[in-house]
């Protein structure tokens, strides 16, 4: 394993000790080193927080910062923080207005919230949340709320956080939340499979020639096998599976993001984004915005996935509210 | 090779057709669809150009945008642009203040460069140029001049660039450009090696326990091959390395980036800074801000490149400019 490590089994701890000296705008709990927050809580507000595995960076992470998260709870690689992290995290962006816990729809996440809820509402701070569950390949139309969250949440948290920097009140920070959730919808396809550090092999295999359409973060199998196409019939095939999932007319404005895995080229990117620009075009959308780059990865692996929004009025003006995340630094 | 490709001999012009799809303010021209140009040319100032093989996405056509890049003169896969294509994003970036041609040190875009220089003294458009060499592993201090330039480029770009926004003159920006080139120094670290599209294996070979120390960002053979270390090492090695190179006091004040190569995980690069900033402190620097990201890659190799830059108040000054590089939406 050709990595930059010290210990496989220490990698959280090293990177979180990376990502704080490399970000004096944030910082660890003193009572628990497993929840980042922001240091100047600036206005009073909602406290918007997140928490998921680690292997996903910059997520989460990456996304505290003015307009976006205000804590997270960093778990190991690919597993849930305890709930306990929740429960700090709640309790450390909590200035008396509520916490909006926006995360992804995973079974471990789902179970720490509620009890981190529970355990927040003993000491009679108000949270509620909102469970991303963007990526159509992980359950059916009909059973849409067993669906995993991916790169969607990036926008649940860029909507909630604006909504929440603006003013909102809890209410409304879960209701746009929830809006632009309703509205966004991800697929991925994975070329080749990612290596969890400690395990230091493989987690699943994807053949030579072969690639995995609507693969999940950790693995997760797809809906299906395929041979390895082009990029422009992999485009083609993940915008489909999109419009298909969607029940919106021919001439709605969207958002688009690409976001690779982890392994994935930029140049590739940008090869498979010309397609998918112009399919949607042909379909007669607007394209309002389009983010390409490493938004919400899965450790190293080899793939991509597409994220689209369907747009209206509110997400429109909250997603051009200017946030800084911490770990966006880009310019 | 598993991979988003159509056809593996076309990567650079189905790139370009995503590029510019996704980021509509940017333009091919019309007379040459490898010059990439801003279309909205702003205030009347000095226009800023580069060019170079493409392979280092976010590099160079990522840095277009207010504050940095006017125009890019785009090369196949790590080669040079031919000199018309550096004559052409000249002129096509002249507003009749001249125009800063800010590149990296290579033996192809040197000579084209000057080419085009010429070209253009013909058509009366004062051009001047400043030439990153960055890279200390590719050839020693005594040789200075024929070191490589890479991720020192992002901040040539981003001072020369906010240099011309602000209303310096053709020499002010060239003196800018040339100040922080001056105070800029990087070392890569390389893993594993990367694949040429249009070849589809290697380009080199870094055994498996190996690593190269110093490999240059088209896989130019490093200072040596060591074997493989853990992060903490290989950050003292990079840290050492660059801090024997300048010649400066302790307590400097440094800007640091730690760009990924393709590949490389950021949580890797997290792990790796993490200990960067600690040995730098420990010398007595103080630290003013961090990048960690993919600024300048190498195609899909696994390595990371570091850069220090020993500020003085102009840089300071001028990399505040908030820069608005189209690539680079990650906000």
């Amino acid at each position: 394993m050709q990595r930059f490590f010290n210990n496989p089994d220490f990698v959280v701890e090293n990177m979180l000790k990376g990502f704080v000296l490399a970000n004096p705008e944030i910082k660890t709990l003193k009572n628990n080193e497993r929840v980042v927050v922001k240091k100047d809580k600036g206005s009073k507000k909602v406290g918007v927080i997140t928490g998921g595995g680690s292997g996903h960076e910059p997520a989460f992470l990456g996304y505290i910062g003015k307009g976006m998260l205000d804590a997270v709870a960093v778990g190991e690689v690919f597993a849930s923080p305890p709930a306990k992290a929740f429960y700090d995290a709640m309790l450390a962006a909590d200035e008396g207005f509520g916490v909006a816990c926006l995360f992804g729809n995973y079974a471990g996440d789902n179970m720490n919230v509620k009890m981190a809820v529970q355990m927040a509402a003993d000491e009679d701070i108000d949270v509620k949340y909102v469970v991303a569950n963007d990526d159509i390949a992980s359950s059916p139309k009909e059973t849409k709320e067993k669906r995993h969250g991916i790169a969607g949440g990036y926008f649940m948290w860029k909507v909630g956080g604006a909504r929440a920097e603006l003013g909102g009140t809890l209410d409304e920070v879960i209701a746009s939340a929830q809006n632009i959730i309703n509205r966004t919808r991800s697929i991925c396809v994975g070329l080749e499979s990612c290596i969890i550090p400690a395990v230091g092999k493989p987690n699943f295999k994807i053949a030579n020639g072969k690639m995995e359409f609507g693969i999940g973060h950790h693995g997760e199998k797809g809906n299906r096998e395929e041979d390895l196409k082009n990029a422009d019939d992999i485009a083609e095939e993940m915008v489909n599976s999109i419009l298909d999932d969607f029940e919106f007319e021919s001439s709605k404005e969207l958002d688009i993001m690409l976001s690779g895995l982890g392994s994935t080229m930029l140049m590739e990117e940008y090869i498979l984004i010309g397609r998918i620009i112009e399919l949607l075009k042909d379909e007669g959308h607007a394209i309002h915005k389009v983010y390409v780059g490493n938004f919400v990865t899965s450790l190293d692996m080899r793939g991509v996935s597409l994220t689209v929004i369907d747009l209206d009025e509110e997400i429109k003006e909250l997603m051009a509210y200017s946030a800084e995340p911490v770990g966006m630094k880009n310019y």
